[in-house]
């Protein structure tokens, strides 16, 4: 596991500015921040990818990004918006195999943001809303959640 | 509270198409889609932003986006990869004032990503980070997790 650099700073080999640890969850500073003050959370345990984590350690993982969300709001680093983003996979912006949770203060002119499919503009009817409904929920068995 | 088109949606007196419900929570097809099998993941509750979210409320919306993107991943959609966003503030990209999570099916070609700042390819000293860690362990009590 050690090939990972997310469980050499859960182990104390590698540096990190941290923030918050918990039992099973540790924040740290992003060295490539987006904003000044982007935060990353993660699982102490090396989870790559979304399927490896427990529904628990999701929840864990997320009220730590929402308390570090409010604590950016009043920290005295420019926050006037935050955004939490997981990237689940490559295609995703997936970087480092590792489980994280972004957590971004925002405000305005701070040069982020997203960009989307010119498709966006024309919404689809509802049969086709209702069909990819039908397609997720064929999949999502109550025991699944 | 009905002014709030979420709330209408949980009422049952707005139309969506609906994937997962539960006592708490409820997840749908989002109108305007990103990409096909956008979906958001709601509190019912009317909670107008991540700071009026209970640490409870906040696990349980990302424990059911979690098992919304396994299911998108095996549901026949096109679905790569996933990004769980949440926007909490106008800043930071939201439009509808009742929280939500977006759960995005990625793939190569789809259109959507995020743009950057430019400053990010300087990333800071680890004095900097440092310091930005400190100014948000500050204000980040144990107690507020």
């Amino acid at each position: 596991m050690m090939e990972c650099i997310f469980c050499r700073i859960v182990a104390g080999s590698s540096p990190a500015s941290r923030v918050w640890e918990d039992a099973d969850t540790l924040a740290f500073m992003d060295i490539h921040p987006v904003t000044p003050g982007h935060l990353l959370v993660i699982p102490k345990r090396h989870a790559a990818c979304l399927a490896d984590l427990t529904p628990q350690e999701t929840g864990q993982i997320f009220t730590v990004a929402r308390s570090l969300a409010g604590a950016l709001r009043s920290s005295g680093l420019r926050c006037e918006g935050v955004n939490l983003i997981l990237a689940d996979g490559e295609v995703a912006g997936q970087e480092v195999f590792h489980v994280h949770a972004h957590v971004l203060p925002r405000f305005v002119g701070d040069g982020f943001g997203f960009h989307f499919n010119a498709s966006r503009s024309r919404p689809p009817e509802r049969a086709v809303l209702d069909g990819w409904a039908g397609q997720i929920r064929a999949v999502l068995g109550p025991a699944k959640k």
